[in-house]
């Protein structure tokens, strides 16, 4: 098997997690890790590695050993980034969100569709045991029809210089919806309301409310001032109810076959229809087992597959532009006081 | 000691808790249990009570061995039961809400101040020691000025035939969000979206963002399709932050001396006025020794004690009427698409 | 159906619970709660009840519209109490431990067995759908063979005045381990350990160890010290194992399909026989759906119906035999420095 | 700083860790990483490693670019491999336990002594933030004088083909007990109980109870065939008692202002010295703010500051003698059916 040549970009807070996984995936070589600044690249591999550290760009998209990037810099900077790589003929790995804005999104796909070079987002978790064991379980109908969404994204995190806690953290929670909800249930409309009670310059706690094409709402609450950590999505069904609490190793998805569900009036006796009928389901609950894997181990080796097998990658350059739809249009509930906001149809 | 002779209406869901705390109350003298189904009552007060089963309004409030009621019939009936009572000199305990709407509830609280009767609502968990710790220590200044607030209400829940999910479960919240914010800390404006997404036709997931006059943002999640169930609320201040998870009862209230806080620019050297400066503080965690106690227990013993000292109850008509302006605010932004609407300035 | 007319006897810890357990069950018809001292007895009756309070176990004895007692009396007063009531014609429930040692157990059986009367022991645990649950799995195959039994029973519990932590806690263990093992799995022997780390003048910690006829192993840590509240149950089969934690009630019990398992040398190639063949089985775990129902209601309706329907109660006085034969053995090894005491053969 | 030049001896289980700790640690320098099997040792360094591979522990030991070694090699070659490289004069850090017995522990402290090495056991556990702020709590009175201990180390374990499941996992809590004592509470004597029910050759379940020369007992309970993991230890005090739960990230210490306390009778008046005088005390809870930081990166500071010093490490070559005693005496117990064997003085 021949191997892809890798740079990281970028040695800040993710970039050291792309070196180690990169160099533990047999499919992938890592040749660069490249910074602005020289020295925290050379700290970042230590005293002890072969890979060498740069700080040119231009150097590591020249160089014909490196037939791919993976991107780790800052999300003002990815347009930049990521478009000098494209242009230099290499497959991009880019951190979420893809850009700092559609349009800016749009290039970037357009560019890489254009040479047909594979334009991966690193939507970790999306790549987690429980997320893909959700996105089967969904997709193939055992949850039945999608009832509600609710994620919870919440601790003491670093307040972002640059960024709000919604374009921080919920992509997170919007592209593990991309990814598991059935086709034909997709964001319609967003509000966001948020708040700074800190002085910080930027919504440090933001609510999300999504309206689901299928009619269900999807609410996210990302938070970076709660003293507990708090990492929880319900996936309420017809059929059954899904639960995944990342913080549990032990028990991150619990699928509970209870819910509670309506008759159709119109298949019931004259007498009964005035009446709404509410039938309880509490039925057991079933922890499934999962093999415990670091997803961006599998975001490394799906990376190295699309590119060997010229495929598009789970998390293509498009659902990186679905992600960016909804944080700008919560950008603008957010300014508008948390009307909703519609999302663009072709995102859709 | 002379004890205030008391009937409860009402022997549905919660007319029996009512019954099992008045007889273990001292300053109250139980006389009767009424509802207009009389066997029901009498199932209720069982085979070994000297308590009377009744099924008149009428004769309870005509008995002068009666000077106060409890009532536990469904909310549309709290005018005029309780209307009835308060006209016929008696002191009135009334479930939460307080009326269906502010214009009845305010007709209410006026009978009661007219004649000098006690008017109280059973706000019940405003009587659980842990609320009342938290009253304590926030309204002392423990946990500073409050950042935001956070409450989660959800669980397999009863789908009401009268009211949706806000006005079932949301009262609980808003009326603990009033007994223990500071003064000066009021809602000053609400948003709410819902969804029914089983066909129950009213709301059966719902969220509350409300506006603090402090600029503080309080958040609440009610859900009664949820198959874990949780009893969360989050109050983050500058100083501390409490977290009370009512379903824990080994652990209920933990507070955290964790928090990120940003300077004041004024009061750095010009350099660093540029740039946001926050500091993160991770200290100890306590959580305070609560005794168990059944809150009801307590609101019994408030309403004796109120009558008895010819004094405003802890949780008075005026906090009912706080609770019910919220509520009809909510819902009237449930009908405008989750806009904002403000809470009529002379309840804040 | 007519009912069975019931005296309770001893109003303290735990009598109020059967009363109130008592009235609310159809088959019995709750006559007298009877004291030494009546004033308590009355206190717990509270004044609005048509229940006689006593002080004559004479005089209760023998009112004919009694036919049947619970005791809930020190353990040092059952075998004179009990007998009285044997001796008097009436069917005894009677709280764990049935006597202070086995000789005064057997007596008692003996005279319930010559009267054909029902013994009965409020062993309340093994009433509680989970232990009826477990024993169900258990007995039908589903664990498998039985690897191990670990039991877990702390908190900060009252330091009794009359008997060790043994005495007071473990008949809950023994008794469950009594209901839920299958024929054949049976106590041979028993090692005790405790410690008085406080002066008390009796065990506050203490750990069994059980040898059952199986081979396996079982363990029981009952503790009066402890600061955090646990009390859980390991099951561990060859097939699966259970786990039941009393104090989770959104989850009191879970099924692992989990286990070690080693193959049978015989079975395997000659070149593999040296090695020991271990292999493991991570599968699903599920938690059945479980009634929520309060265990003392069925310990009242089973001892109603043993007597209406005139055969043995689950927990009938032979389970009280096996359990005392259990803590008096624990007690031997106690004074043996935890030597092995085996079980009398004829209790097993 | 001269740093010191580090091999580390084998690259199985734990080896890996060792490499990933000594890279990160700014006084150590790692040249080899040497493993019989050298293609497993290249494999764990990786393509992109400047360490180098060996399978010759005598080049290694021959390389005076080394002056000290980490073992991670099965226990039953610590005493030839350690022995080596004694007296080839390089310091030595062994994997738990250090010996397969007492006599060859001894001759690998003697040897060390004898040459002014320096020898340590990497007691990991004890290096953590929890269990320093344990010993430092206890060592300082805030306990109390100890009441007793408790520690549950249970999962599905693997099965080890040369050691039994005490040896295995019980040195993690012997050695934990060895540092949080306070001078003068030592363990006298140890019973152990055992067992094997899926016929792996070998106790798979075992508790040890542990005597201390103050008259508190210490149990433990190890087990590789639990389908939950646990990992739990209690330090009951007369003051405080402290939980240590090391599978919560986000609580993994509570100090408890809780207990039990019996009043000297001398005290009291005479009328009621009679009777056992207990008094409860339920008060708060404190969890102490502690930074997560992998214990194995303090282990190697450790070993390099302790050689750079020349001073005994905290986890000397004594401490991994009294372990030892404690194993060889619980072994000897488990062959005895459990009676008590006394700790050889001269270790305690």
């Amino acid at each position: 098997m021949e191997r892809v040549g890798l740079a990281v970009i970028g040695a800040g807070y993710w970039g050291p997690n792309l070196v180690r996984n990169a160099q533990a995936t047999p499919g992938l070589r890592l040749e660069y890790l490249c910074d602005l600044d020289r020295e925290r690249a050379g700290r970042v591999l230590g005293e002890y590695s072969t890979v060498r550290a740069g700080d040119s760009l231009e150097e590591v998209l020249g160089d014909p050993a490196v037939s791919a990037v993976a991107i780790a810099t800052p999300a003002a900077t990815h347009l930049k980034v990521a478009m000098a790589a494209l242009e230099a003929g290499k497959h991009v790995l880019v951190e979420k969100p893809l850009a700092t804005n559609l349009a800016e999104g749009r290039q970037l796909t357009a560019a890489a569709e254009r040479r047909g070079l594979v334009l991966m987002l690193d939507h970790t978790y999306c790549y987690t045991p429980a997320v893909r064991h959700l996105r089967e379980l969904i997709r193939s109908g055992g949850v039945g029809s999608i009832q509600y969404l609710d994620s919870v994204r919440i601790n003491l995190g670093l307040v972002q210089p640059d960024v709000d806690v919604l374009w921080d953290l919920a992509p997170h929670d919007l592209s593990v919806f991309d990814a598991i909800l059935p086709d034909g249930v997709r964001p319609v409309a967003v509000a966001a309301h948020g708040s700074d009670p800190i002085g910080a310059g930027r919504a440090c706690v933001a609510h999300l409310t999504i309206r689901l094409s299928g009619g269900a709402m999807a609410h996210v609450h990302v938070n970076w001032l709660s003293p507990t950590k708090i990492r929880t999505m319900v996936i309420g069904g017809s059929r059954r109810t899904a639960v995944w609490d990342d913080l549990n190793p032990s028990q991150r998805l619990s699928i509970y076959d209870r819910g509670v569900e309506t008759y159709d009036p119109a298949e019931l006796p004259p007498e009964k229809r005035e009446q709404t009928i509410v039938s309880y389901r509490v039925g057991e609950m079933v922890a499934p087992a999962l093999t415990e894997q670091e997803a961006l181990r599998a975001v490394m080796a799906e990376f190295a597959g699309s590119i060997r097998e010229r495929r598009s990658p789970l998390t293509d350059g498009r659902s990186g532009l679905r992600v960016l739809a909804l944080l700008e249009a919560a950008t603008e509930s957010l300014r508008s006081d948390g009307a909703f906001v519609e999302i663009p149809e072709e995102t859709v």
